[in-house]
C-alpha cells in the first residue's frame, strides 16, 4: 500500500511545523496546520477566536466519546454536545475530505487519529529535550513576559495531551501510535525529512 | 557529538535483533545481544541457567532502586540484594566495558538505561502491531504447544517491560527515551538499517 498523507504530532518548540514543510515541499504536496485547520472551520459558520481557543481546549470531564454517546441517546438529544466538541467534528470532517482530495502533510489536531481507518497515512511524532525545545522557542518567539520558557512547554504540551485524550481516548506520544518518532535535538529535521520522502516514495 | 553506540530496544517479533544485526554488519562494529551478555555474566562465575533466567526476571515488590539503597544502608548490609540483582549489576559493568572498548550496538537489555550518561549513544526503540509480529514469530520460531500465539506476544512483552521497570524506575516504551521509533510493520528493516547508519554517520 502507498502512503498518500503524512501527519505530525510534535511536542511544542520541537519542530514539528518545520518538518510538515519540508516534507510537503519535497513531495511538492499541500501542507496543512492548525491554523489553515481553523481557517477552513470558521468558514463554515464559527467565529475564528471561538476556533482557535477550542483547538486548545480539552474538557477535563467527560470525554469527546462520552458527550458522543449522550448526544445520540434519546434521553439526551444533540443539544448535550458542546460548541468545542462540535468544532472537533467540523474539524475531522474537513481533515479527512483533504486527506481523500490529495496526497499532503497534516500537523497536529488529532489527525493521525481521525484518519485512523485509511491505510495510505505514515505517523509521525516529534520530540526533544526540554532543553534544545527552550531554544528553539526563544529563538522562534521570543519571551513571553511573566512566564518562563519552561512553564511555556510544559502549559502547550499539557493541553495538546488534555486535547488529544479527550478527543481519542488514546494517550498523545504513545509511540505505538506511529510508525515513526524522532528525536529532533539528536536527528537534524532535514534528515528525517528525507527519512519520510523514503518511505512514501518506496510505497508509492 | 558523534555517536559510536546503538542500543536497540523491542517488542517480541518486531524484528528489533535482525536490525542491530544488519546495523553492526552495515557498520562493521561488533553486535551483541542478551546471549551474549548472559554470557559474558556467567564467565564472572554465576550459572548460565541462573543468569538467563534473571534476564527475565524482575520482582514486583521493591524497585532495583530501592534494593540498591537498602543494600547500603547501615541497618540492612550488602546481603539484601537478590542474586537477581547481583547479576544486574554485573550485566551493566560489562555493558559499560563494552561500550568503553570500541563502537557497537547492543539489542535489549536496558542498554539505554545503563549507557545514559554518554553522549555518544543512539537509542533505538522497534514495534510493530500484533498481527505483524505474530506473522513474524511463527516464522522464525514456530508453534509453542499449549500457548496462543498472542499470549507469548504478551508474556514476552510483560516481562521485558517488568523487567526495565523494576532496573530503571522508568517505562519500557516511553518514546522520550528514544531517538528513533519504527514501526517494522511499515518501515522495511532494510531502509531503518539505513537511517541509523546515516545518523551515525552524519555525526561521525
Amino acid at each position: 500500500m502507498a502512503y498518500r498523507i503524512v501527519t505530525i504530532s510534535r511536542q511544542f518548540g520541537a519542530g514539528g511545523h518545520t518538518l510538515g514543510h519540508l516534507v510537503a515541499e519535497k513531495l511538492g504536496i499541500p501542507f496543512y496546520d492548525s491554523e489553515i485547520i481553523e481557517q477552513a472551520v470558521a468558514d463554515t459558520g464559527f467565529s475564528p477566536a471561538f476556533v482557535r481557543e477550542a483547538g486548545e481546549y480539552a474538557s477535563t470531564t467527560h470525554s469527546f466519546l462520552f458527550n458522543l454517546a449522550l448526544s445520540h441517546s434519546v434521553a439526551a438529544g444533540p443539544g448535550e454536545m458542546s460548541n468545542y466538541d462540535k468544532i472537533y467534528i467540523a474539524q475531522a470532517k474537513i481533515i479527512r475530505e483533504l486527506a481523500e482530495k490529495s496526497p499532503c502533510v497534516i500537523v497536529g489536531r488529532c489527525a493521525d487519529y481521525i484518519l485512523r481507518e485509511r491505510n495510505d497515512v505514515f505517523n509521525v511524532f516529534v520530540h526533544a529535550d526540554d532543553a534544545y525545545r527552550a531554544q528553539r522557542v526563544l529563538e522562534s518567539y521570543g519571551e513571553t513576559p511573566g512566564k518562563s520558557i519552561e512553564e511555556r512547554l510544559e502549559e502547550k504540551d499539557k493541553k495538546r495531551s488534555l486535547y488529544y485524550r479527550h478527543y481519542t481516548d488514546r494517550e498523545w506520544g504513545d509511540l505505538e501510535n506511529y510508525d515513526l518518532t524522532i528525536n529532533s535535538a539528536r536527528i537534524p529535521l532535514e534528515m528525517a525529512c528525507g527519512w519520510i520522502v523514503q518511505a512514501l516514495e518506496r510505497n508509492g
